[in-house]
């Protein structure tokens, strides 16, 4: 008991000094614990959805490296200052939620179609709390390896090398693939930018 | 300019007819003109986001019936009430956005990739407007034939036989295919039926 009441304390104590590092540009949507770790985030389904791509097995020899779809949400308060701004703003957060593929045909026709839930991921932008990350972007997996349910309560963000490459060489804007997210490419930076 | 100004006399007044209509049971989050045609919803991609079927072309022999992602998104009070009771209230609104297949590629893998917004559609319950419809859900498109943009400004309502009959054969919970929706499924009627 005691021993929870002061991971309790170290907690409050750490999401005071952690809001307080970013509270200079604004409320962020996510919290880390005692030991720095990012605690899952809960209510990110009724967050801004931006997109979802689908790299099934089948299209990649029985060995993709994503095989599920990937449906991806941005917090409503960096949304809104992508729509205004056409930039991540310090304190961004994205969730990548990973849905298995549940069937491939319905009446609808032959396709994908998602099927459970199986794991849950996020990259955070902060200059203030990732001074070293390449463009200050951390990642993180709350995900099982066998994509067994349920996801873990927190995640250490993983070594610069695993995640922000693919995203420095190949993502449209500030290493996010903005160019498979529609909702972004059409909000972006305004009115001015938006197409008919 | 008179013309405009009976036009908007007379919108006012309908809409005030029908909030008037559906006002017993709650507030809606969509509008009809003074034809009765529905108006093309705003700030849908700010609702709550549940799934995403995708029928390409290359998977129906050149032919798919709907060859693009479909983005479908439904009413956040409506969201709240499946959560809570898991059916669909009257004045229920689910919002189907049409993106183009944009690639084939990416460093992730081969699969596919959401392109441009193409089109626009939705479905509504309401056993006061459309008492005559199969489980009282109309059905519209605000799309063009050729599937350019911009979309248009209303939609009169679907002929029962487009679109009712599929529904009414194979979706999950009443006429809608929640058996695809992962959002649906995991928040339907309360925490009891959350899975682990």
């Amino acid at each position: 008991m005691k021993t929870a009441i002061k991971a309790l304390c170290l907690f409050t104590l750490f999401c005071g000094v952690a809001n307080a590092e970013v509270a200079s540009t604004d409320e962020v949507m996510f919290k880390m614990d005692a030991n720095g770790d990012l605690i899952k985030p809960e209510g990110y389904r009724e967050w801004v959805y931006i997109g979802t791509p689908v790299t099934p097995n089948d299209m990649n020899n029985g060995k993709a490296a994503f095989p599920e779809f990937h449906n991806v949400y941005i917090d409503p308060i960096s949304y809104k200052h992508w729509k205004e701004m056409g930039e991540f703003r310090e304190g961004t957060i994205i969730i990548k939620e990973l849905v298995s593929v549940g069937s491939k045909a319905a009446t609808s026709g032959q396709g994908y179609f998602m099927g459970d839930f199986i794991g849950l991921e996020a990259t955070i932008k902060s200059a203030k709390l990732f001074p070293k990350e390449p463009n200050n972007w951390a990642y993180y997996s709350f995900s099982n390896k066998d994509h067994s349910l349920p996801v873990n309560p927190t995640a250490k963000a993983f070594p610069t090398a695993s995640c922000a490459a693919c995203h420095q060489a190949a993502a449209a804007d500030d290493m996010v693939f903005t160019q498979y997210y529609p909702v972004l490419s059409a909000a972006k930076g305004g009115e001015k930018s938006k197409p008919e």
